[in-house]
């Protein structure tokens, strides 16, 4: 008891009371059901066939020298013509079987450990928008402010197992030093496994040794035990850029986790038709995963996939479309087919935090489930497409996720639970809520929501008629006014702060 | 050509662009995925066994002695201190066996038929709502005005195959020849078909002489091909009312389907937990069920699902929640169990049509879909936990179920959509816009969205920053403005009038 709560008991007055969020401890998500099958066996069998194809016959376009001469080592070719790296199938699939079918990520608090393959599911919150947005101040450019208001709920959220990237860019601190801020913030605001960007080797080797500080182990610990995780984006059609292909492969060489996902639009880059848009998100994803295995092989993977379609009429990028949903679920396929755990989103294309954010958001989260994918990146905050991180559609984000992981929680068929007794007692014509077997259990009985409104419409409109949006924006600041920093051993944060300010002071702008 | 668009040629005018609604053709909808399983075979017969204790321990309170005597004559048995029905499951199982596990509603027009079972999938407009909503006049008590217009748009979207109900109560109509008018509003202003309530044989029996006028068919004919149908609700817990028995006796007895639907409210109508609540579903759906092949051995059924789960604080009722989407899942595999037919809904508990609403519906609809529900009652406009019909929210509806069906079509991997020629010949960093695989396809290759907005934010801002609720409210208004009604034999449309007009005078207030 609080020197605080003591006082206040003492003088008959009750405890201001504390804030509590409605939701469930932090848990590794499973997910129980089958995955959904949109193609046949054979199906899948064409996809991987014409993949082969593309790597085999076209190639990609590798713009790191050190890949290009390390795939050659391989077996792979360079067409003379093109520069396109050339690989044979069986090389392809010789170097993808040496990944692991999952791995775990490790937290500074090691309670909060995730894992990654298999039926488990992983929420991160949004990554890498520009812009930020909020009710009250409206659309603005990404800042460090907002980049730890961001990090703040990322960690409160129990549903929250990674944060996958800057849930906003913090655009107003310097370029050539801004990772080290972003990494220690991440590692202070939050106790959750993070992310570096392959954007060059100097800012991936920060990444590994403030996470190697931040858990207090050793080069060799941390490289047995992956803390952090990089997403390698091909620059689609069929071409990876030199410094995502050498932070991939830095970061592989220490052990720790490679994400690669090709950004396949259907109709812009990648054919108008979905088998072909698979097909080459297959072939470069499968590509990069093969170079990633020849510079570490055993380096944990992942299959990642983010196939949707463009608006034809302007051209813009579509969402959370029954093509993203499809191209998902198709894509799990696919990660399954080579062993490989599997990276998919919770997206839309919507400009505010309306009902097509929400329908378009579900539509992506239900195929991500049923894809059965193992990380869910943007699942808290995505808006436009992914150029604005929303704070109200974090906590909507939020809700969606919890409501996902309670539906993946089979309902339990027992003696007790088919409540003969009690069906039995009521009657008919009677009513259960004073019923025994209601009071046992009615506190844990449903899921207990963090905006939803059920209350009936005179209620609701007598009390303001808030909609969702508005409600998500009270509970985002209670929340960040709630917000308490999760432990750090005092060593460790000084450790942390000298090792940032001697590199802020090595760093040389670009 | 029209005189108008001739001379507007010859003017060198364009003649004025004619509206055209984003949608595919009318189709019977498959579903052609597996369904999804939350509760394993063992659980399964758990649940069977349980609701069958029920039955043959407990009992239905019928409030018919018809139908008493009727469950008598076929070996049940009557408590004598609580009057229920007892009934042993031998006797339920050999009766419901007798349902056919397939029938085809036959619409007026033939080209609108439609058929429960199997993998089928069918969409109704919402039924039942006393208030209606929209954003230019707000909340109402229902009427025949907006009753007609909920009609319309129902005729006018190809996604939607059946009206079973009253999209709002026409409560401005005297109640005693109310339905009259309503029916003569379903056959004029739609060609699909449609449903009686079963409140007592005479609305019954007048239903079924005017969907026969409007046919132009026989008795004999109309009892062969099904063409109204009606929705039975067991006044949970175990009880069923008198004019609800008698109704679908009645319309079993004509041939016409009736979808028994329990409401269990699990904590309020049912027990607080999952298991108990499906339980009891199962035995009120299969009680009833039973009666009706007892009435009519072969007559088409339904088995309705519909439990949901109450706040625990306020007692209010939920939808769209895990505990819904779980029961609507697990209510899926008991219909399969028995053969039966599946009936489930798209519901949600906003206030307004908002981000919730949207992601409740969504959460009912995948779970609807993924339990292969072959109706999916409320798919079009409602809201407040079935309070209020939304103009609005049917847009929106439209949209998410428009964008299923498109989900439902798996993607087609062949040679030609695998497209290696395009991707050889845009090569690496190219674009497929401007190729000639993307060119021949790009008109129908995608969805193509009813009010979902994917420009680019400032583009949107520019056009007045219009939410996805806003721009449903134009789009229904649009097509009200252009609705023709479906054609309609002028001799028929003078038989059902005058049909009206006697009955109108015959009918007694009650």
């Amino acid at each position: 008891m609080t020197k605080r709560t003591r006082s206040a008991k003492r003088a008959g007055r009750k405890p201001r009371p504390k804030f509590s969020l409605a939701q469930r401890p932090f848990a590794q998500l499973r997910n129980p059901y089958a995955p959904l099958e949109v193609v046949d066996a054979e199906a899948v069998e064409l996809l991987h066939d014409a993949s082969m194809r593309i790597l085999e016959e076209v190639g990609l376009e590798m713009l790191s020298g050190e890949a290009r001469e390390l795939m050659v080592e391989h077996g792979a070719r360079i067409d003379p013509k093109s520069g396109y790296v050339r690989i044979g199938r069986e090389i392809v699939m010789e170097k993808i079987a040496a990944a692991p079918r999952e791995f775990t990520l490790h937290a500074r608090n090691p309670a909060r450990n995730s894992t990654y393959g298999g039926n488990h599911i992983n929420f991160s919150i949004v990554s890498s928008p520009p812009n930020c947005s909020d009710l009250d101040h409206g659309r603005r450019a990404g800042n460090f402010e907002d980049y730890c208001k961001f990090l703040k709920l990322g960690q409160v959220f129990n549903i929250v197992s990674v944060i996958a990237g800057y849930p906003v860019e913090p655009a107003d601190l310097p370029v050539h030093t801004r990772h080290l801020d972003a990494y220690l913030a991440f590692i202070t605001l939050s106790e959750k496994p993070w992310h570096v960007y392959s954007l060059g080797n100097g800012r991936v080797e920060d990444g590994l040794e403030m996470v190697r500080i931040a858990r207090g182990v050793t080069n060799e610990q941390l490289r047995r035990e992956p803390s952090i995780l990089t997403v390698v984006n091909t620059n689609s059609p069929l071409k990876v850029d030199k410094p995502m292909l050498e932070g991939a492969m830095t970061m592989a060489r220490h052990g720790q986790p490679v994400v690669v996902t090709p950004f396949t639009l259907a109709g812009a880059m990648s054919p108008v038709t979905l088998a072909g848009a698979l097909a080459q998100q297959n072939a470069e994803a499968l590509g990069v995963i093969a170079l990633i295995q020849m510079a570490a092989p055993g380096a944990p993977v992942m299959y990642g996939g983010f196939t949707s379609n463009v608006d034809m009429k302007s051209g813009s990028p579509a969402f959370g479309t029954p093509e993203y949903a499809k191209a998902a679920l198709a894509g799990g396929q696919l990660a399954r087919r080579y062993g490989l755990p599997y990276r998919t989103s919770n997206v839309n294309a919507s400009n505010c935090v309306d009902a097509q954010a929400a329908w378009e958001s579900e539509m992506s989260l239900w195929s991500a489930v049923m894809a059965h994918g193992n990380m869910i990146k943007h699942s808290g905050g995505w808006l436009e497409g992914g150029l604005c991180a929303s704070f109200e559609k974090l906590i909507i984000d939020m809700e969606m996720a919890q409501m996902m992981a309670e539906t993946l929680a089979p309902p339990e068929v027992s003696e007790e639970t088919l409540a003969l007794d009690a069906i039995r007692e009521v009657g008919a014509g009677g009513h259960f809520f004073g019923s025994a077997h209601t009071i046992a259990r009615y506190e844990n009985a449903f899921y207990a929501p963090l905006v939803a409104d059920w209350r009936n419409f005179e209620t609701w409109q007598e009390a303001g008629s808030e909609d969702a949006a508005r409600r998500a924006n009270t509970l985002f600041k209670k929340i960040l006014e709630h917000y308490e920093p999760p432990p750090l051993d005092p060593g460790i944060r000084e450790e942390l702060e000298a090792y940032v300010a001697r590199r802020r002071a090595e760093i040389r702008p670009e």
